[in-house]
């Protein structure tokens, strides 16, 4: 089986690799949009998006209709008083963010679509699931904020921080998945992969 | 101020790193031994024994007499069911851990303990804390777990697991601290370094 992570992040594909699966990688451009305003259908439309996108490209390339394909789809959001936070837009914006998460907890979902496709089939199985952790930040002074926000890593995350740098001094503790906050919640995504594929005793995985 | 980690252990050293410190290594011999049988005691009485030795050392050269130094003494154990599980003596012992922990939740303590002498001062100003997280591992079979010990990860790990490597796909979540269970809590140690230095900012650390 060929296992693709639909996902150029680099904290997912070492995620996959943490936990002993080959893959590719390979992306496909989409529009991201959902109609919903609930966070975990949200991350579950976009996760859909990317990987049917990719499974599309696929269709058209001879070398992968003969093999067993599974493709990997994910997004996710940071959500604080049901209001989604995404990249910051400028160092002000990252302020911002930081100024509302601090002192308090908030929810991280990740939503997951897996299309399996088997060899000479047409249509895929598809299984579609989320995570949802809460992360709880000690509070940060304003001279706290400033200073990590000058370091810039705070500037291509949502939610404006990254949970495995710097930022880690500011982090009480979580309620959930902490892979799902970095970007995959791969302990959920090994269980549902060994539904998927009828493999009970992982043994092939 | 010059802040020395009492611990030899690479993934503390990554950690403090992360949050970016600047410290030197230097650790001391000694013998790990507490009275208590309370996890949260015995923690916090190696990381003692860990962080005055390397003290000790210290006070015998001249040249860490004339500044401030913060020495940080660590200790992490895992605890199931009231009983504290070191490093596996073997494979079967690696196995036996695992049966049990698999499917269910466990506690992991680690504890600290800073000595923080100015310079010029004979005793240090002494803080002690610990923190407790809670992780639930999802099931596994026994393929899965002979899999696992046989990849040799579990054998210089207390518990028989490390939750950063491969052993990620069987972890469901955890509650409180993930860094403490990779053996150094940074959010709650900064927050205690700051409480010690008087630097309610965060301005100097």
């Amino acid at each position: 089986m060929k296992i693709i992570l639909a996902s150029a992040s680099p904290r997912r594909r070492e995620l996959l690799t943490q936990i002993g699966l080959e893959f590719d990688i390979i992306t496909a451009d989409v529009e991201e949009h959902s109609e919903s305003q609930d966070p975990s259908r949200v991350v579950m439309d976009l996760s859909a998006l990317k990987a049917c996108a990719v499974l599309e490209q696929l269709g058209m390339q001879q070398m992968f209709q003969t093999e067993d394909i599974l493709v990997i789809g994910a997004d996710t959001i940071v959500s604080c008083d049901g209001r989604i936070l995404g990249k910051p837009k400028d160092e002000q914006d990252a302020v911002s963010m930081l100024e509302r998460l601090q002192d308090r907890g908030h929810q991280v979902y990740t939503g997951m679509t897996l299309l399996y496709r088997r060899a000479g089939e047409q249509s895929p199985v598809r299984k579609q699931f989320y995570e949802e952790t809460e992360v709880f930040f000690y509070p940060m002074s304003s001279a706290e904020i400033e200073d990590y926000v000058s370091s810039k890593d705070p500037m291509d995350k949502a939610g404006s921080y990254g949970i495995q740098g710097f930022c880690a001094r500011y982090i009480k503790g979580i309620r959930g998945d902490y892979n799902n906050v970095v970007g995959l919640p791969v302990g959920r995504l090994y269980q549902e992969m060994k539904g998927l594929l009828g493999d009970e005793e992982g043994s092939n995985i």
